[in-house]
């Protein structure tokens, strides 16, 4: 058993005879030893964490999949997939004992049922490109993940990903009907199946998320929706950040669920208007953007409605997009956000909290709060709907210990999230950057349950070790184990 | 650790026994052991099968259950939760050697947040008194057992409950929030909470359906729904049962998501028209009834629009409901359905599979051949939209062989199910009843899972023993084990 929080140092022999044996099992150029072609791969989309991978083999079949485990299982070597490598929360960092297995050769879409609303594809298919297939025929996959151009399917189920539209149409888990799913023993199994409903306990739901934790992805069955005739989008301006807030839970209380309802403050909203000239009015405390979708009629009603609702609320203006070439442009300031507050600062880190839509107004003070603390600027960007945080942090690389500032901040923010009620999480997973902050969210005895769940799995914990699920030991040197007085063995949430 | 398969008789010395801790526990008068006590205990809604159980506790607090459970524990007593005891499936059997735990003094309605859309309920509380607490604030909770005036919320999580109108809004699964459970060691866990994400494995989904076998829910927080402003029927008749199950792809395939959408054949027509005077076309070979909700000018757009494909599906007539009254009585007559059958014959059995929808009319066709085969008549009435089946057999009891005679067929038709890569269960669990066709939809390996799974959570197997997942045993002896010669761990449904 390997000890998950402990990468051991590279093995040079233990690399070259890998190499060998993943060579006679998939084409040669697919696996990869040197230095230069391991570079690429030594982080996700959460770059401030780096580590070079053992080696890297890019199988091109379930079945070279299913023997590159084999061959792992039986030498003891544990196994990292990997999907496009946009994950933000370190999910795919590699180790240096560890073989990095990507399915970016599993690019197909195996099949496309319009007559039952379903798509089966390989994990490597981008996000994007299932809603792109579907389109001729009136269908999409609803989930869209800000990176849904790059972003693929394995790796929206390894992270259970969200985004902009999850409010109305749900998270990955919520928008699957099966996975086929390779063991650590090289097995070949398939879960869920599309059905009404399944005996037996949910596991499609426990391998959703689980971050490669518990089996390989190799196939992925989504659902598809029917495009939406119409979509129409009001951009809300507010003096007061607390104001906004309140507003977003009004439209909600209102019975109007929204295709999105997203909200940026003063900074973002600066930066994104200056980057994309969206039309966003730059001297407001808060937007809000609030899209709602369905048929025509439909939506001419509900866009009524959100405009009163939100007026009523105390927006100082509601404008509502005049054309659809408008609407595209106040989202492409919203989803220019990211890289409009780049250019603000030298480096920002992104962070994923949910709290109750309720404590949305006091948790951005607080947040105010630690920026003047911690001496660094936060642009939020956020789901406001689902009370999904992105508090961007902005550092400086360059200057010795703002990293780390920076990291302390971020897991203050997540300490934050938890002790209102919230999670550490909204879309982008646990990783590796949140590993000490599950210790917070839950106690030692629920740890102990995704343990023993893992174990059932992977009895050697060789997949994708030290992730998502922190060792009582890490938890204990991190200094933050929850125990309770109660020893209640599950996190005790706030009521809400 | 006792055999899940055998229970013993009853222990004249341990009800005394266990009485007289309990007595000390609760209130005496809830503390059940008397022949005339304990018979009205002895089946839940599948009342074919009955057992005595060996005593009734009804405890009225959290602290009562969970020293309840400690007892049990301590003793290596079983322990079988019960609702309000309406599931079809034989969920909340009683055992001649276990304790029977009665949650239906858990009946209060703890919080309705509004501003939030949710819920918190204790189990016992109906599902219907749910959305009646809503209503005066526009909301609603939408899964609609059609026994949701008398089951509970609590029952409704362990059986992953459906309805009609889970096509649109998903099972009960989809519309939880939290879990308060305690655990067979008596202590208080709560999973979930309602964030967007949750960190770690999704126990949330895990224990929903789980029938009672990895833990007792204490409480429970559902979403809640805003009311829809309007909705409409329209009612299709059809000339040809296949045509019928070919306009519900059709429906979906257009891009609607119809509210409900449900099938009866003629038997079930003329049983509930003479039964309800719906007003149903009692020469028809099948009819569908559709319904559309939301917003005034959705509704009129979409119900136009259903109309439209259902006649170009090749409906003989679609009549849309003239008015709330009329609409009322589309459905009075579906929801009769069931008693109305029940006229025609001395004893029906109601069956739950689910098929892909592309099935519908082959698996119908092989159900009337199988009612020639076994000379028992039957009804056929669904959830068309999500091919969920529920055949009535018509049988009579006091024939000898008969019942006998209705198991096998019914048995059948689950095999049918899983034969056209369907499940056994719609939305009604396994429970006692549908425990051997496990072994068919499952083979051992994954079989195994679900036992270490209950292995995490219940060690000694004492949480509702026997149900819903079958001991490896048992599957050798119904003879029906599924083994595959690749060995797949899981069940390898025929692809859609």
């Amino acid at each position: 058993m390997i000890d998950p929080d402990i990468p051991a140092p590279a093995d040079l022999q233990l690399r070259q005879r890998l190499a060998k044996r993943f060579r006679q099992l998939t084409d040669p150029a697919f696996v990869l030893t040197e230095p230069g072609e391991l570079a690429p791969y030594e982080c996700d989309g959460l770059s401030a964490y780096r580590r070079r991978p053992l080696i890297v083999v890019l199988p091109a079949t379930v079945t070279e999949v299913q023997a590159i485990v084999r061959v792992c299982r039986d030498l003891g070597v544990p196994v990292i997939a990997r999907g496009a490598g946009t994950g933000l929360s370190g999910g795919a960092l590699p180790r240096e004992d560890a073989v990095l297995l990507s399915l970016a050769r599993f690019n197909q879409i195996l099949d496309l049922d319009v007559s039952n609303c379903r798509a089966r594809v390989q994990p490597g298919v981008r996000n994007l490109a299932i809603s792109e297939a579907a389109r001729p025929f009136g269908l999409y996959y609803a989930p869209d993940p800000s990176s849904q151009i790059a972003c693929s399917i394995g790796g929206n189920v390894a992270e259970n990903a969200g985004g902009v539209h999850c409010l109305k149409y749900g998270l990955t888990t919520h928008n699957l009907l099966a996975l086929t799913v390779v063991t650590i023993d090289g097995e070949l199994i398939t879960i869920g199946g599309g059905g009404y409903d399944a005996p037996g306990y949910d596991l499609l739901a426990l391998m959703t998320g689980s971050e490669g934790m518990l089996g390989i992805v190799v196939e992925v069955t989504v659902k598809l929706l029917p495009i939406p005739e119409r979509a129409q989008v009001a951009l809300a301006s507010f003096d007061d950040i607390a104001q906004a807030g309140n507003a977003v839970a009004a439209v909600i209380a209102a019975g109007i669920i929204p295709a999105g309802l997203e909200m940026m403050d003063n900074p973002a909203i600066r930066a994104a208007e200056d980057f994309a000239h969206a039309g966003y009015p730059t001297d407001a405390a808060a937007i809000l953007l609030c899209e709602v979708d369905g048929s025509n009629a439909e939506v001419s009603e509900d866009i009524k409605r959100v405009r009163e609702v939100l007026l009523a609320a105390g927006a100082t203006e509601v404008h509502t997009a005049r054309d659809d070439t408008e609407r595209a442009l106040f989202w492409a300031g919203r989803k220019s956000a990211f890289p409009a507050v780049g250019r603000l600062s030298p480096d920002y880190y992104c962070m994923d909290g949910t709290i109750p839509r309720r404590h949305l107004a006091k948790v951005l003070k607080d947040i105010d709060r630690l920026s003047d603390q911690y001496g660094l600027a936060v642009a939020n960007v956020f789901h406001a709907g689902d009370g999904n945080l992105h508090p961007l942090i902005l550092f400086d690389a360059n200057k010795p210990g703002e990293l780390e500032k920076a990291e302390a901040f971020g897991g203050r923010i997540l300490e934050l999230s938890v002790a209102v009620g919230g999670t550490i999480t909204g879309e982008h997973g646990v990783g590796m950057e949140k590993i000490n902050q599950m210790c917070l969210q839950f106690p030692p005895e629920t740890l102990g349950v995704f343990h023993t769940i893992k174990t059932v799995f992977d009895p050697h914990g060789l997949l994708n070790p030290g992730k998502a699920i922190p060792t009582l030991n890490r938890c204990a040197e991190f200094g933050a184990m929850r125990v309770h007085a109660g020893a209640l063995p599950f996190p005790e949430l706030e009521r809400f």
